[in-house]
């Protein structure tokens, strides 16, 4: 099968996010510094913004063959392994705690594999889903405190391979306001002001997000 | 579906390819010497050797249902980021050399998302496997000549996505060649003897196979 006459537009959008994602690593590497470190977190953020876009095109232009493999691909480096990589070289990690940087990889593999294999819900995630994984963790690394990334990086681990319930965002207004936001940290981290307070702001968001099934198995308990 | 009852022998050992592939990763930034490399090097190798007993293992005791797509996910991060990432700080390519190593990784998961849909044959692979190819370039790293890992790395990019055929070795002879040359490249680096002609061997055995395809089309001519 040739690979270019099976790429379709949303397959582009994959691309992008992949490169967004590795290229995250290769930044964070090369420059340890403070800034180099936000410069890598706001590029994880719009590889999530790539990613969204991507399913928002899937959903308009339909997938091609490739689709779903190459989006779980893309997601388990932006989302998997860049964040997991950026806690380690921000809080300079010991070794005796790498462990914990492999179990989120690993958990959010694992998570990939089970998702492309079942049954879907149009409503429902079976578990966390990888890009909130990878932008909390990445996003908690702004508060400057490792004991508290280390901690959220094994519960968002446990939360990808739990089988709780999460909610699929589609609804345009919620990504619009998750875009502004984004849009904000970016001009906010660029121009070196306000950016605890748009931090706290994401946070806030991915906080209800990652607190959502609460009200969910209430609802689904109530009917 | 819980992942945990999910898992099944062999998807151990994609676990530890994967969290091998990371490691990789997280060696190389951390201390970015000639000997660190080396070990990140046998790292990969090592996760090659995990991918292998993988494959053997699965068609001993069948593979479960997260078996396929889990192994996609740990080959790239094994064989597609991890050795990109090591080419790129052994070597501290410049910024404009970037786009090479992002365009392997994307090759590489091109490469892995049409091998989940394709139909498969039970004698040939269409297109060089990414392990093949992950090993290729970072053996190709003792060499110590950037110019021609770079150039390695894009040719090797336009394998994977090719349509070209590789034969799929499961002889456990050439199986168990390829073992004793990953111990003795081993012991080697260990010893800091002789690693030039180990990694000479190790060289001309992926040479071999790269060039194989032309063996295979010219028994195919004449059939």
């Amino acid at each position: 099968m040739n690979v270019l006459h099976a790429l379709r537009p949303p397959d582009l959008l994959t691309i992008l996010n992949i490169s967004l994602g590795f290229a995250a690593i290769l930044l964070i590497c090369e420059s340890q510094s403070a800034d180099m470190i936000k410069a890598a977190i706001i590029i994880i953020i719009l590889a999530a913004v790539a990613d969204g876009l991507d399913g928002f095109v899937a959903r308009k232009t339909g997938s091609g063959p490739l689709g779903a493999n190459l989006d779980s691909l893309a997601d388990l480096l932006s989302f998997g392994a860049a964040p997991a990589f950026l806690v380690v070289v921000a809080f300079r990690l010991p070794h005796h705690i790498w462990p914990a940087a492999i179990f989120f990889l690993v958990c959010g593999a694992l998570r990939l594999a089970r998702f492309n294999i079942s049954s879907k819900s149009d409503q429902l995630f079976e578990g966390l889903p990888i890009p909130a994984a990878g932008m909390a963790l990445s996003s908690s690394i702004l508060l400057g405190r490792p004991d508290l990334t280390v901690s959220l990086m094994i519960v968002l681990a446990l939360l990808m391979v739990s089988s709780i319930p999460y909610p699929k965002i589609r609804d345009i207004r919620v990504l619009s306001i998750f875009g502004l936001l984004v849009a904000a940290t970016f001009l906010a981290v660029f121009f070196q002001s306000n950016q605890l307070y748009t931090a706290i702001l994401l946070g806030a968001l991915i906080i209800m997000y990652l607190l959502s099934p609460v009200v969910i198995l209430r609802l689904q308990k109530g009917k």
